[in-house]
């Protein structure tokens, strides 16, 4: 089918439904970062494969929103069709703004609510009813035209995460749960995100791209806990570990009889902001408690078994980092190396470690200017092939049964003018900032961002990213609730990661990028208990790349206490090579 | 009459009107941060002349609330009453808590809702409420009781603030005020706070103690302006200009008639942190629209004009502390100062100064241990002596029809300890860390509040206090919205105040506060508008406290540049001795 077939395919069934726009957003019912490709609904209809934008069809339009990094792929990829593309840029209607303005009162749009964030839905609901615009939440046209081709939704195997890993026991942390739910005097708890089911269950799947999580619901009560999953993904030994953690399974669909059945008197928690429009109208007659999900904070505070974990793992991912930097090193100039040959020759060296189950993201290898795409991701269509001279951005990670990584490093490949390592050393200050804070409980990690950017701001940089987030233990990279840009106060045992930038477009991008864990610091009587941050990220920063001259002293000792560390604690697991390289990479700097 | 027959005088009047409890608390109906003594209730009644308290009388009880500055003073002065101290501290009852455990349902509880703020009240109303207690708002027993010897209302006369200091006529500052109300749709604003109604008409008076007030009420409508005052305040040439203006004057009282006459479908702006319980009660039946005072961010941004007579106060106010300073300097150990001396001989010092009216708020100096008391005043009846030794914590300011002035000094009066100069030293990095910041345009002040407080929380050391507040024109030394403290983006014009101090009970306090106003940085094509501060104190920091080795390059450089600044700005205007003395207290550190 050409796209315009399915455009027209799809108005039919518009017609039939008596609505005049639709809509079809790129969220699937779990709202996860990379959707399954059953769910990729708006790239089937649309054929723009971006990772970003929405589909609105209406009678005699059709039109794609994406973001700047897509803007080229968008426009080449639907220039044959009847699709229009709509920058989201200020000025341009978003779509939304495009609904209220092409739709009159008393005419109608719909969508699939199981596919649509209940935040957005209901940002419609307020703005449509006042326009007298209809919304019919409940129509999953993309089914009933896209059958033969699309693909099944996974049905891989779940698997037990061990508790050497996990630290606590499946029980354990229903009890706190359990615990956080009669602290909020609720009566039921349904979880839709993916990673807070697996943390929980102390189960991992492989239904998403590099995230080990498995497609399903969860619905606590104060009495029972139910997973509601295609059965097919359950082995004898899952099933048999439910049974005994008295963990009830029914169908995937049947959450929404089941939220359904719920007495109306009864309370239960929700995070709209990670449900679906679908869940939330499912228990809307019900006492909706709508707060951040229990799990999410729980899981952000690591366990001592987990920290012990991922100090172990960030030394392995060190390890694989320093045999590709090697590898980069002294192959750069001699063979032909292309940024899509870094990302295998990465994976190569993780898969070398021990646990190690594959990258935890897309890896982002921007070599000069594609440095400045933050977002950037070679593709065999799309790529630059290094030279021995200028910048590569590296930004990576593993993600391990013991832990999850990521890590950024900007590599020398050869000459680089002042002005970049003017930029490298500041990007190297504005980490250093951040790093070596020390900071009184209860402070967030918001009121803590001027620190990383104060040293670029007196240059007249900024970079327009956030200064860092959480990471999940062999789960989700990008873990909350904390960070740099909400207002969580920071934890002992929360993990950050901190990675300023500095991009100039069309030339170069510069980012390093560490992962920390909140450990306390002294309490004093009168001030109370302080914390810092403890590093967990071992890698050589490069110093071929630093300006002494902008470093005040203590920055010298940082960069040569952490040189000194990462030398003695990567060296062990090294052969001679790569540990002469190393310890000529980790050489002391400012004497 | 003593306490004891005040209480059961009042008691009667609690029997008259059918409750179980009235509030006094030290409020007045503008909320003034200095209670003229015609409102001080809470004094009269406990005896009790700290600025900060509450008192709830039962019919058998009579109970003052007050915090840690006043636990000695408040014992001691309602020692021989029935009155018992419930000190503001966790674990103790507050005056609410009080209430609801000792009211039963169906009891009640009263107080002069002009008196109270709409905060507290409404407070009050949602917690009494649930437990069946009444509240009537409106019996102001206090005036039935405090007769003879009450006194007056203050009845200063007003006088024009001339164009020359204010930079906007009347009507240029009431078009700004107009088209907020347009832009908010509002057809009625009620201002209350005694600083936004000098602001708008270029009038000051003399009716709140530091602050050129005076007591009133304005009513702005699209079409009108009135203002509610005691009319024998107004001179002729007052009245003329009002005339002039087409503000017109009604009675201070009438202002509850008036509002009660609005149509309920008119919209009139509030601002509930401004304004008395007894201003809610009688706008409540119109469309209240809870907001910012507008006025309250209009006079944050200073104008140009406004600009320039501040930094030319600022000169002049240095010189009067120069002129404190060699004084001090040069008769300590020679005769006896104690701290009531420092007050008087700064006062002489700055009305020397061109247009200066007196001090702007209550002098801080606090000798050696009193310094750590953060709100420390010498009384007659209780000060000390200075000896050539040790830290003097001096927090003052002046009130010039040019502006208002706010400093904080620690001069080192003889010999200090090692601990001291680092103390001093880690306050000093503290405030260059702030007073260089540059930032974003919509950078908030609260989210540069780290960048002071992390060179103390290095060291494991706070500081309870904001690190800096806003400052009125000839108008409040406090004045917001702005500050370090609240979501407020700072924006050209406004003036902050940087003050980082510590505090080490009963032994010494140190702080150093300098004013600066925000400016316009660079501009950069990507990033946006950048901001940073320009200073606007003049004085030297005292270099006989820091500790150089404590110091990065950088900072040692704003020292002395600062200086530098300080000796060519004072100087000119500095007798031959005082320039000598200034000379060698601006002399160049880290050489």
């Amino acid at each position: 089918m050409t796209v315009n077939e399915k455009l027209n395919l799809l108005r039919e069934k518009m017609k039939e439904y008596g609505i005049h726009a639709y809509i079809i957003p790129s969220t699937d019912p779990h709202l996860n970062e990379y959707v399954p490709d059953h769910y990729k609904s708006r790239e089937w209809i649309s054929g723009f494969t971006g990772s970003a934008g929405t589909v609105v069809v209406t009678l005699d339009k059709a039109i794609l929103w994406t973001d700047g990094r897509y803007y080229i792929q968008a426009a080449r990829q639907i220039k044959d069709s009847e699709f229009e593309l709509y920058k989201m840029e200020k000025g341009i209607p978003n779509y939304m703004e495009f609904i209220e303005q092409n739709l009159s009162k008393g005419q109608g749009v719909g969508f699939d609510g199981k596919a649509m964030s209940c935040a957005d839905a209901l940002k419609m609901k307020d703005r449509f009813d006042k326009k007298g615009i209809f919304i019919k939440s409940d129509i999953d046209l993309i089914s009933q035209i896209w059958k033969e081709d699309r693909p099944c939704l996974p049905r891989e195997k779940l698997f037990i995460h061990d508790l050497a890993f996990a630290g606590l026991s499946l029980k354990e942390k229903l009890d706190q749960v359990l615990g956080q739910m009669e602290k909020n005097k609720v009566d039921y708890y349904i979880v839709s995100a993916l990673d807070s089911i697996a943390w929980l269950l102390n189960l991992r799947g492989n239904d998403v791209s590099y995230i080990p999580v498995f497609i399903s619901y969860l619905l606590i009560s104060r009495t029972s806990v139910t997973l509601f999953i295609d059965q097919e993904k359950l082995t004898h030994e899952v099933k048999a570990y439910l049974e005994e953690n008295k963990i009830l399974v029914k169908d995937y669909e049947d959450i929404f009889k089941e939220l359904a059945a719920i007495a109306p008197d009864k309370s239960i928690l929700v995070d709209n902001s990670k449900n679906s429009y679908a869940i939330y109208s499912a228990v809307k007659k019900s006492k909706m408690v709508n707060k951040e999900d229990i799990i999410s904070r729980l899981k952000a505070v690591k366990n001592s078994v987990e920290i012990e974990n991922i100090k172990e793992t960030y030394i392995k991912d060190g390890v694989a980092m320093v045999n590709f930097l090697h590898w980069l090193d002294t192959n750069i100039g001699v063979d032909e190396i292309t940024e899509l040959d870094v990302d295998d020759k990465l994976l190569e060296f993780r898969k070398e470690q021990e646990y190690c189950l594959g990258a935890s993201f897309d890896t982002i290898a921007g070599y000069n200017a594609n440095g400045a795409i933050v977002h950037y991701k070679a593709t065999p269509e799309n790529y630059a092939v290094l030279k021995p001279e200028g910048f590569l951005l590296l930004d990576c990670g593993g993600q391990y049964l013991s832990g999850t990584t990521d890590i950024t490093r900007t590599i020398v490949l050869g000459d680089i003018t002042d002005e970049q390592k003017r930029d490298f050393t500041l990007v190297l200050k504005s980490n250093i900032a951040m790093a070596t804070a020390v900071f009184l409980e209860g402070t967030t990690g918001k009121s803590l961002d001027a620190l990383a950017r104060q040293p670029l701001w007196k240059f007249h940089i900024n970079y327009k990213h956030g200064t860092g987030h959480g990471i999940g233990f062999c789960l989700s990279v990008h873990e909350g609730p904390q960070g740099f840009s909400t207002d969580i106060p920071l934890e002992p045992g929360m993990l950050v990661t901190i990675e300023p930038g500095i991009y100039k477009e069309n030339r170069y991008g510069i980012r390093t990028e560490n992962t920390l864990v909140v450990v306390k610091d002294k309490f004093h009587q009168e001030a109370g208990q302080f914390y810092r941050f403890e590093m967990l990220t071992y890698c050589p920063i490069d110093i071929r790349a630093i300006d002494v001259s902008l470093l005040e002293q203590h920055e010298i000792d940082w960069v040569n206490n952490y040189h000194r560390d990462t030398y003695n604690k990567l060296s062990p697991y090294l052969g001679e090579e790569q540990k002469n390289w190393l310890r000529k990479m980790t050489a002391e700097i400012g004497e």
